[in-house]
């Protein structure tokens, strides 16, 4: 039976649902940033996944780099490089960040993860409904 | 025309061939790490391969996990957690890092990009042969 890990309902935002994954936004003005977390019991490596599911996790990943993408268009602040990244060091339960980048932004051109302190959204509602409409969910 | 971007060789040494990508062995002693390159011109983003390449990809970065886990292991430094990441902000041909984490290692429990100064292999040719053998290449 999956469980959402506690760490993620203080720094992030349900969206909804992918096939596969459970989809948040992080809750930091900074970047465009989502956060996909299969929804299966157990997982905490890519390698717990069965390779279908992996393929799927993929095609999810992407589709979320097309809503980032839409997301940081939206805030006027275009898209030029995706990063993605699966860590967990902190918080084990499987999950895939999908970060939308560009020149000058807060940690750039370092990583995102550990980088300064988060900028929570004001008004996280129209940043969901922009992204829900770009999952198409 | 695939060509390999001239960042890579300074900081990694040649592993070999995958189906889809170019495995190299990051120069950095203090973790076991690999990095796939795909072997196909103009990439920036997952989203610039097909579906069934970028299926490929994640089943290849799963054979390079299980390497990584393999030279960490005979280093005597088991590996804890993988972390993978597509980030390019700094060297932009499309490439997975695969990188094999322990609590207290040197960046430890954040990302290792970015963070200090890399110590290169005194002798690479074991960690290669090991490799080698762990992706059956």
């Amino acid at each position: 039976m999956f469980e959402l890990h506690p760490a993620f309902p203080p720094t992030s935002h349900a969206v909804g649902e992918l096939g596969l994954c459970h989809v948040r936004l992080q809750d930091d003005g900074r970047y465009p940033w989502l956060v996909l977390i299969p929804r299966l019991a157990g997982l905490t490596e890519l390698e717990d996944l069965a390779p279908a599911d992996r393929a799927r996790l993929m095609e999810e990943v992407v589709l979320a780099g097309a809503a980032v993408r839409a997301l940081g268009e939206a805030q006027g602040r275009r898209v030029e490089k995706l990063n993605v990244g699966a860590l967990g060091n902190v918080t084990p339960q499987l999950h895939v960040h999908v970060v939308g980048r560009r020149a000058g932004d807060a940690a750039w051109p370092g990583p995102v993860w550990g980088a300064g302190a988060p900028e929570p959204l004001a008004e996280p509602s129209a940043a969901l409904a922009m992204v829900r409409r770009a999952l198409g969910i």
